[in-house]
């Protein structure tokens, strides 16, 4: 397996789908075991340049099953191992660092993330489960790249994000500030490069200057349109309030990378009530129409 | 359903069977599919009166996988709804309420804990996911029966335990103080009593006293010898230095409730590196011997 190996844990934006307390109409469909909707579990990846060892991208509520589903993840020597060396965090989102705390038990570790987002997890002293004289936690610097000393190199930039929402003091919240809160990941191996943005609130000049030349990149896929959660009655805020853009509508991902030299474009992050998550549905078809891959839970792409 | 419904959302202790980094004994035979030992997921229950609405006791990490596995426990009107109305938590453990984390999305609910354990989620900023305007701390008293307006009546006794692994400042924990820190439930409906211990250090006059008269004793199984963890070379931990009862040797819980009229007694919370949790084994066979049940996932008492 050498190579740039991407392993897509989780697919879903945060809650899942389905989400637990949640009948929006793809929600609906998974209840009711319907065949075109799969299950998907909160967004997370994997990646490695050997097959072996393995960095996880954000640690989902879910990374306990996805770990379980995942066979290239289970320990296979001596009475504790783990193939997964390290966890980078994009955000301080609840859905990207949940899944440290089942990261516990005591098996070395490095977390890579942004000082503010150190910070947060100092703030929080349930991480401190993960012991810090066995959990590494490396400070990202923006712009600078990281050898992981398993075969990959790791450089976070800036995007145009938001602070998480347990965060967020007002309603009054800024959108869009370029800074450490959110941050897309360039991953390179083998003269392969990922780049793997799951929330950010515009593509701007500097994120298409980013996933320029990409082998894969890895987009947002939270909302089809902007709209969508207040005209299904499911909350006020639109996909920009939420820090995300929408696919389709001014700005839309969809074509926001248009004459772009891109290997493969996927969309990852997909918010349950996104109807791209109807296998056959207009929007899903318009998505794949435009040449962009809908993640699902266990998809793999050798690069 | 009316009656005091118990479903066993998870029967394992903290990390699961397997756990995500453990090859002992009892995780290697899941790792390989052996089916004398069924995967379990981290301890919690739901109680209901009348089948329709649910308390949970503990939020274990694994709570998205138990509710999406219980089809009792998802949504079922209007856009969004759960049947899940309200959580009482047993101590700080991290496998007893990071699965609040999964509660977020608006959903009105309450979290019942005792003041200390309230303190210990308000110093975490990262539950702030749970808005308080829409999720209510109500803070339990011990000894206190709370009614909590959907047919079951609470009250909270302090059993020996320790702090959360977390919040241990050093070596020297104090073990099997009685407080606050960690409680056990009686839930009472219909003229019927469970008595809910997932963590107890030892089985004193006092907790003999409280399990006395339960139509249902559910009782922490995590190992079965107070050594176990140190002879499999995985920790230096005694089941005591974990706040744990071992099931055998002096004072193990085996027989430690010996002579009380209860009607049925349940291990929950049990350790993979529990033997018991392989069907056939002797561990096992001793255990259910003495009349106790070893629950797995999905178990419903219906009393």
């Amino acid at each position: 397996m050498r190579g740039l190996n991407v392993a897509v844990l989780g697919s879903a934006a945060g809650g899942g789908v389905p989400q637990w307390n949640c009948r929006c109409p793809v929600c609906t469909l998974v209840w009711a075991g319907d065949a075109r909707v799969e299950a998907r579990t909160q967004s997370s990846i994997a990646v490695s340049a050997d097959g072996e060892r393995w960095l996880l991208i954000n640690a989902s509520p879910d990374l306990r099953q996805q770990i379980l589903a995942t066979p290239l993840l289970h320990p296979s020597k001596g009475a504790r191992h783990s193939p997964i060396e390290a966890v980078a965090l994009t955000n301080a989102d609840v859905d990207h660092l949940a899944g440290l705390l089942v990261l516990r038990e005591r098996q070395p570790l490095t977390v890579f993330a942004t000082g503010q987002t150190h910070d947060i997890l100092s703030d929080n002293p349930v991480f401190d489960v993960l012991s810090r004289d066995v959990v590494k936690r490396s400070v990202m610097r923006l712009n600078e790249a990281i050898d992981t000393g398993f075969g990959l190199v790791i450089r976070p930039f800036a995007v145009p994000g938001k602070v998480a929402l347990f965060m967020e003091q007002s309603d009054a919240v800024r959108i869009g500030d370029v800074t450490e809160t959110t941050i897309g990941l360039e991953i390179a191996a083998h003269g392969k490069r990922l780049v793997y943005i799951p929330g950010c609130a515009t593509v701007d000049a500097s994120v298409r200057k980013e996933a320029s030349g990409a082998d894969l990149l890895l987009y947002d896929g939270t909302t089809y349109t902007d709209d969508e959660m207040p005209k299904l009655g499911l909350s006020e805020k639109t996909a920009h309030r939420m820090g995300h853009t929408p696919m389709t509508g001014i700005g839309g991902s969809l074509s926001a990378f248009d004459g772009l030299s891109i290997g493969q474009k996927a969309y990852i992050h997909i918010n349950n009530t996104n109807p791209v998550l109807i296998d056959g549905s207009d929007e899903c078809q318009a998505v794949q129409a435009a040449g962009w891959t809908i993640t699902r839970d266990g998809m793999v792409f050798s690069l």
